[in-house]
């Protein structure tokens, strides 16, 4: 069986231009090495909050590099340049509120602000895509937060079958 | 006064086939007969997961047969023929995600794949649709969290006035 | 520095017909008084459940009066004659879904029917617009819900800089 392969896109102007340094796709990296049990392979890509290219780079992870899953970091907050969620929207199928919703309320334990994200998630074909906050500490929070059902997800979706690290995180699966 | 009319509506291609048993209507069924005091009549339908079949049979339901509540169950999880939810709000002029959002964290008590529920519920006309999760078991979590704000609900579009019996469920309807 | 100019918007037809007295207006009005440190200038309108009318007012306190942020009460129920989140998604460029979500989870703890609530929140250029509830109580609760996050988001669109009185309110803006 060919190895899962993870989409890790951060999109971010700044790390794009190189004006700092992007620590937000290693740290998905890191956390999602800490999960899984199973082999996996990061398509990794680093853009700009441009709506077109994010489109654009989600359609290829999805459709041509055959990603099960895509984490986004990045562009999900009020500003001007942020249209993760926009762009995200538009190239799903479905849209799963839930992983939003709960990110957020995961998130405001810690902070406040956390009701200025504006984080979803959705179904594009087989692939899931979830928007991570751009933050590299509470990527690991929100990841802890909606990981226990992205297996089962995959699962639903005919997608890979991920094997979680159980000493790490739970992966749930209801039987039957 | 007419008795109350209540859609259940049973979405799953699996029971439309015969495969199975649909347990899930009558799990409703049975839950609104210990909810409810008012005499009510069920106006049941049992249909595939295609989204036109949904469509027709809500904007029925709701326009024909004069029915107040609309309550589905199947179809809301992010699977290719899941697509309960994009129905639900095709027909609706209003989404009312309150709904959604509090089935799902009380789901989220017994399971974290619940964030993947889509579950979603919406006005038409004067007709309130509510999405149920498909498992009988949660289908009486579910209609626990939210009955309790039905009947107020119903009150305002002009529908029917339910009377809960207090001894099983609460039903709210602030005073003035 | 010019004060800020914050809109409240009080959304009723019977207020607007004279029926009543508007009461949620002045409930706003008084919340931030008391949570603002900042100079701050009302913009005050009263308007019927029309979403024409809705939309003009809210177009105009944001391109024309220069709000940077607008606060909204009623219309946010299920009746027909709601349409304020209508209205708002629709001069909205994104929406915040976080604001609603939040303040649906505030008013749970004080009525179940909190989840009849349609309110949402989101960015028109540099003017954030949120939805409150229509009973002078509620909006209270849900300003001290939500209002933390508020400064942070204003400083993000290049809005007004507002300082709070923290001995009522905590603004919370994270460093870096």
């Amino acid at each position: 069986m060919a190895h899962a392969r993870i989409g890790i896109v951060t999109i971010s102007d700044r790390a794009t231009a190189g004006t700092y340094q992007d620590l937000s796709g290693p740290a998905i990296h890191e956390t999602l090495d800490a999960f899984l049990k199973s082999e996996w392979e990061a398509c990794y890509r680093l853009i700009p909050d441009e709506r077109a290219d994010i489109e654009a780079t989600l359609r290829q992870l999805c459709d041509v590099d055959g990603c099960c899953l895509v984490l986004t970091t990045g562009g999900t907050g009020p500003a001007e340049r942020d249209v993760t969620p926009e762009a995200t929207a538009a190239v799903c199928e479905k849209l799963m509120p839930g992983f939003g919703e709960q990110m957020r309320a995961v998130s405001l334990r810690y902070v406040p602000t956390a009701i200025l994200s504006r984080q979803t998630a959705g179904i594009r074909g087989r692939t899931l895509i979830v928007n991570l906050p751009g933050r590299p500490k509470s990527i690991r929070e929100c990841l802890e937060a909606v990981f226990p059902a992205i297996p089962y997800c995959l699962d639903l979706l005919g997608g890979s079958y991920l094997e979680v690290d159980e000493t790490v995180i739970k992966a749930f699966r209801p039987k039957g």
